[in-house]
């Protein structure tokens, strides 16, 4: 076999002891590995590259596509920019991986049977970092989802089922509210999940999924969702598993894939040869896999399993009664080690195929729609008066037959026709159109810009309306 | 005691029998209701009213600003609106407060411990509707926080939490990553929390707490959040606890308040005399302390307390070798019935303030920060090409030294300097600025859109960048 390369950072805190630890345990099941160190985190980071880390670490990654990450330490303060988040974006790393599974009666749980995976988008939703402040009163953030984007994770999602003996694929969103955003990532859902028969699907609203996944976990198998749910509804799983500090996570793309522990650097017991390696060691089992080294990953992955059955265990997850030995660090790499080659006995042994390395179908752009504009949302920035006085000044201000259709605040509908009640912030949507939904010109939207401008209104934003196909971009108005 | 005019809706399916178990029950225990009934829900929907209220309920609605309110069965597909979305942002309900409590050993739970109160925002956050699709392949939803909307239900959090002589509020939030929409929660809240010292509070990042939440719910007491973390985790938290039958929930506002069961009409069982009236009855107990009848309420919520004690239990609650006796609807509000002015023996009695009517502090505007015009993010649907290509092309389009500064795509930086790795979708944000953050007059934003889409762009939509008091409105860029 030869040998693959791998770019390994040892990173801050616990990092240098988990990961060596972690190694020594690779190198002894036979890995076949070249490995490339690369130096990331605090001193990075407090050397003054903000990204915390080196341009040869990113140099390393070109060669290699692949990174066994340990945990790293972001400085306080400062315009540090999280590495974790810069690495998702700039790599593609579209989905984020995280098999959560009790290992009771060995590791204490209040749900026993769980045995599941969240895949979640990685890239986008409300992560994307675009926030406005542009009123005394209103924040905005945006949300963003987009076709590729769902299409990769939700298709690495039932690639990853069907690779992994999986059955079922459940997918969160909450449409009956974001009908477009959520409502597209449903779409997509359903679409790919129609190209794999052989695995069960279902889709649930995130409030009532994430209630059942709280409290009967064992009923879900995969589980995909976009970037925020994941984030919530993955630190939920991994928490009422029992097993924070024994979790692997794997963020994956076409082109790099980075492999880690889903716990933080420790500093409180760092040098200590305390910490349990085994979330690094279980992220490098997926790492084994994928780049196609499944028998070793499965050879690990059991002796790590017996390991654990036979009660040799790290001091976070040490108890009176359930746990046989106390160990340190490397201890307990060594009892690892010398498991090499058995089989759990009560624990459910893993098997990964030699293809187990998912392979990747290209995303495909989809046929171009239609699009036509057909008005604009322009956003004023006004003092409360009544929405009425509102209404009757911009009905003066059109474009030809661009005119004033409907003013919402708080996406409420207030003119016309608002009911007196509604509390009205500084931040008001007013939308123009033409008399049954005809187009509009690029320049008519600038046009109608400057009138109001002129007029003395603060716009302080604007959103086109397209229609797609003729179907409409653009939530209708509550209210 | 002069009769509360109130406003009684029987709603659908098992709405009508509940309704009136608990409508018996608060006579027999002397409340001082004068009652207006109105109609809602599908019957009302079917008559072509799109809302599902009727104009007169409205009017009702107006003279007593308190509405019991019984689940209705919302009509499938069709052009139907969420009455309840629709009221919480017409009348200004900002507040959705949602007790959750475990009666172990008489209710089956996994946290026998759990006592909270989740008080979630109630009309803003992704929740306001405003969705857009302006690419073939990018959809995009407003999420916006405001600073009243978040002071209110803030500052509601500390006075029930005071009045209710609970110990703690909790925050979350996710301002991590969204530093500005999650930041003023944040901000919003310690400005608050710092006039209830009598009070502890802490912040969590929502994905640590959720995780908390679901793991040990009895670590918290009252905890506030914006809308789509409370929707979630409300959902969570009544799951656990083993009673989502028996979950109330009000939505308050300075001028109304509104109170229901969590779950809906369950048409499968309606007229059958089996529904459990527990949600309802116990939101009917926070209404009348709503409306200073705390005397009433308590006698009937240790009336209740003490028949689940008794086992007199409804089928969905009932469990052999816990529960005594498997009740009617209508036999377990005569149970109810005929312990007022019994105490519970085991649960924890009830005590509630003559005062508890929680005195609302009207909102006050904040002092305006002084706001200037410094740039405009201006956002593109462009064919993947390189983002260099674009850089070049936008750069020579300017409005005297307002210039191309950075583009991002889905919030990474890909000009100047971007990564080739990076995926690049056809959503572009191209940052106009001038050097040194120099002051923008709107027509220049206006100007620079002429050219754009004079140059044959297709300019999607505009986010204004603004400065405050000197402090950005508008987020940095990643990467
Ligand atoms: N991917 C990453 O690189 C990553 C992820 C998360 C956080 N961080 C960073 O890590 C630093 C510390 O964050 P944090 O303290 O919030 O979280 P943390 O590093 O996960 O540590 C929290 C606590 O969990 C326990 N713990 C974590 N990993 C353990 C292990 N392998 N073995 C035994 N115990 C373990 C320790 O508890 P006891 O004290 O009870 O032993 C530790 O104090 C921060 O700078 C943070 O930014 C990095
Ligand atoms: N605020 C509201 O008005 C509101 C809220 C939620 C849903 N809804 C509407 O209600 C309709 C039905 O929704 P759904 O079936 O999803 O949820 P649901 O009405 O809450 O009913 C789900 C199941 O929960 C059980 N259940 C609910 N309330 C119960 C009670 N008081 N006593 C005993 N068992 C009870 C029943 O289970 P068993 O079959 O096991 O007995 C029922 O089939 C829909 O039209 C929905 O739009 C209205």
């Amino acid at each position: 076999m030869t040998k693959t390369p791998i770019t390994v950072a040892y990173g801050d805190g616990i990092g240098p002891e988990i990961m060596s630890a972690t190694l020594r345990v690779l190198e002894a099941a036979g890995a076949e590995l070249d490995i490339e160190t690369v130096e990331i985190g605090e001193k990075v980071y407090k050397r003054g590259v903000d990204t915390g880390m080196d341009p040869g670490a990113w140099d390393s990654l070109r060669r290699t596509r692949v990174l066994l990450k340990a945990p790293i330490t972001t400085p306080q303060g400062g315009g540090y920019k999280s590495l974790n988040v810069t690495m998702r974006k700039a790599l593609n790393l579209y989905a984020n991986v995280r098999p959560t599974i009790a290992y009771s009666p060995f590791v204490e749980t209040k749900h026993p049977a769980m045995d599941l995976v969240i895949i979640r988008e990685n890239e986008e939703d409300l992560y994307a970092g675009i926030e406005h402040r542009q009123t005394h009163q209103v924040y905005q953030c945006l949300k963003l989802i987009t076709q590729p984007g769902s299409e990769r994770v939700i298709r690495y999602a039932f690639d990853y089922a069907r690779t992994n003996g999986r059955k079922k694929v459940t997918c969160f969103v909450k449409d009956n509210i974001m009908k477009l955003t959520d409502g597209l990532f449903h779409k997509v859902f359903d679409q790919i999940a129609a190209e794999y028969p052989d695995l069960e699907h279902e889709t649930l609203i995130v409030d009532i999924g994430a209630a059942r996944l709280a409290n009967t976990p064992e009923r879900f198998d995969v589980v995909v969702m976009p970037n925020l749910y994941g984030d919530i509804l993955s630190d939920v799983t991994a928490e009422i598993s029992g097993s924070v500090g024994l979790a692997p996570s794997a963020n994956i793309g076409d082109g790099f894939a980075m492999f880690e522990a889903i716990h933080g650097s420790a500093p409180d017991i760092a040098g200590m040869n305390v910490a349990n390696p085994s979330g690094l060691l279980l992220a490098s089992v997926m790492m084994l896999v994928h780049i196609g080294q499944a028998t070793v990953a499965e050879r690990v992955h059991r002796a790590w399993l017996r390991t654990i059955e036979d009660g040799v265990h790290t001091r976070d997850i040490f108890r009176d009664g359930v746990s046989q030995k106390q160990v340190s660090t490397t201890e307990f790499a060594d009892a690892v080690i010398a498991r090499l080659g058995e089989q759990p006995q009560v624990l459910k042994p893993v098997s990964y195929r030699e293809d187990a390395a998912i392979a990747h179908r290209k995303w495909q752009p989809v046929p171009k729609a239609h699009k036509q504009l057909v008005g604009v949302d322009v956003f004023l920035d006004w003092q409360p008066g009544s929405p009425d006085d509102l209404g009757h000044q911009l009905k003066a201000i059109g474009v030809g037959d661009l005119k004033l259709e409907v003013i919402t605040n708080r996406g409420i509908k207030v003119w016309p026709n608002g009911l007196p009640e509604t509390f009205c912030t500084d931040h008001w949507r007013c939308r123009f159109r033409k008399p049954e939904g005809a187009g509009v010109e690029p320049n008519e939207v600038v046009e109608l810009q400057r009138k109001i401008v002129e007029s003395g209104f603060d716009v302080i934003k604007t959103e086109n309306l397209y229609t797609f196909d003729g179907v409409p971009g653009f939530s209708a108005v509550h209210g």
